[in-house]
């Protein structure tokens, strides 16, 4: 079974060629240049989609699926990319242009946040599991659902915004115009923020010399410092660290979902961001009604959930 | 097909015999009295449904499911009530024991406030709604989601404790161990607490002569003294209604059902609460990719929500 997945973005698209057992046996990119006119995003789709059949050996036609990951707002039920800021789409036949310049018949299309849950759930951290949330600690903070391997995004396909849930009501102001998102608290570009109000507090913070050695304020900046035992960077940690247990433990209570990976830049901080996390969420879990309670891990695929997730839509 | 419906409380115990439309043909009930103990729960509901069953002129074999909606952590798997305080029961196999009393072969069991929310996508606001969520905004915020005419719940069918997510950080105590709770602020408790303060610091509000003539400080006064222009009453009002809207638009932001259904006493207010809600939702809902929003309605099946839930697990 030939299987491609792929993985739609503003600057960069990828196309894998993906075999029965979620391994990648071929992947391949381009450049997106949405600026070239809504048809250029098919072309490039198309002809990736096309090199990975000649190198498979095989005819369009034997692709039994093609997912696509994009972001924005989709409508899987059309096909059409409903509204893509970074794309310059609105209300877009993507599926039908594609079908056309490939001649592959089955072609699938999911939001890439609900697509990268996917992907996890069925090939990554979350294999296994009846049912799993993924959320992304990026410049914002995406989310998906996922239950029995499908993508649950609600009836309007635009669910799983997870990092639009207000936590602090009338709280630090967000990109979607409401105030207390958990996306203002948790993602890497809140902590990006904090780090540089941080830094202004306090002059003689280690945060100082890491951002320098780092040649930026990043989001590992405030880790690093903390490991080296700086007060200020602690307490920016822990501050952290808290929001996202606030937000995790309020997903729990509402889904329980069995696994809750955690996935972009931020999670690459491994134990030193998941051993103070898991000790906030014990705290703050109330419901243990049958004895198992929902598991933290953090993300395996990285870059290629996107891809696998679309190849298993 | 004969279908049974129990409505287990802690105080009373109702019991319905449900036709194939979702229609009560006879509905009993009889005090629970969990104190006499943990098997005294099981021979209520049986006695309860042999009767129904003798009024139908059945016998218990030919009824082809009863559903029993329950307080309490719930496993519908085993039919063990892991947890319910007011029925004083832990770890109890309480559907075993109606069974072995009743000899109905098929007998299902659900968290009460999930029955109801199933209840209204079945048969009431939510009727053919492709998923929703319903909320009650009684003594506390219960919550219960439904996909496609099932319950969703989690792994641990613990899930649905839309209360409990926070939406002010290390804002008002919750019964939970948490701050900011969404209960704390859109519960009735809340509210009567919220409206007790402001009679307090306004002594010349007619929240004084409301509630005189209510005879207690409830859930009404503050929507009947801001009808008659109380200053005091219309800023309590706005301030429940915004409370309110941020964990709704939450809620819609993260699973976009197509209906979600307000229960519990403050849904008696009907416009006096929905219209201002409305406008508040139409402000903060910042998604609306393809066209399609979440409906709010008011729930329809008031008490016998749980029973017409319970008769189609």
């Amino acid at each position: 079974m030939y299987r491609i997945g792929i993985d739609l973005g503003g600057t960069k698209t990828a196309a894998a060629m993906i075999d029965d057992n979620n391994v990648i046996i071929n992947k391949l990119s381009a450049p997106t240049q949405p600026e070239e006119g809504n048809d250029k995003v098919p072309e490039t789709i198309a002809s990736l989609s096309l090199r990975l059949c000649e190198d498979a050996k095989i005819k369009p036609s034997d692709v039994s699926v093609m997912g696509i990951a994009s972001p924005g707002a989709i409508n899987s039920e059309t096909g059409y990319i409903e509204r893509a800021h970074n794309l310059m789409m609105e209300h877009y036949p993507l599926v039908d242009k594609v079908r056309e310049l490939t001649g592959i018949g089955n072609i699938k299309i999911e939001n890439d946040a609900n697509a990268a849950a996917l992907g996890e759930a069925v090939a990554g951290a979350a294999k296994g599991a009846a049912c799993s949330v993924m959320i992304t600690l990026g410049t914002g903070v995406g989310g998906g659902f996922v239950i029995d391997g499908k993508v649950f995004s609600g009836f309007n396909f635009i669910g799983g915004e997870f990092g639009h849930m207000v936590i602090e009501y009338n709280g630090r102001p967000c990109n979607c115009g409401r105030r207390g998102c958990w996306e203002a608290y948790s993602s890497a570009t809140a902590l990006i923020k904090r780090t540089r109000e941080v830094m202004e507090q306090n002059p003689d913070s280690k945060l100082h010399e890491v951002c320098a050695e780092q040649g930026k304020v990043n989001g590992k900046a405030a880790f690093i410092a903390a490991r080296r035992g700086d007060k200020a960077a602690e307490a920016l940690v822990d501050e952290y660290v808290s929001y996202l247990c606030c937000g995790i433990v309020n997903v729990i209570n509402m889904l329980q979902p069995e696994v809750l990976c955690l996935g972009g830049g931020i999670s690459n901080e491994g134990d030193g961001l998941m051993i103070p996390l898991q000790k906030k969420i014990d705290e703050e879990i109330f419901v243990r009604g049958i004895g198992r309670s929902t598991e933290i891990r953090i993300a395996k695929l990285a870059n290629d959930a996107g891809l696998i997730g679309a190849a298993n839509l």
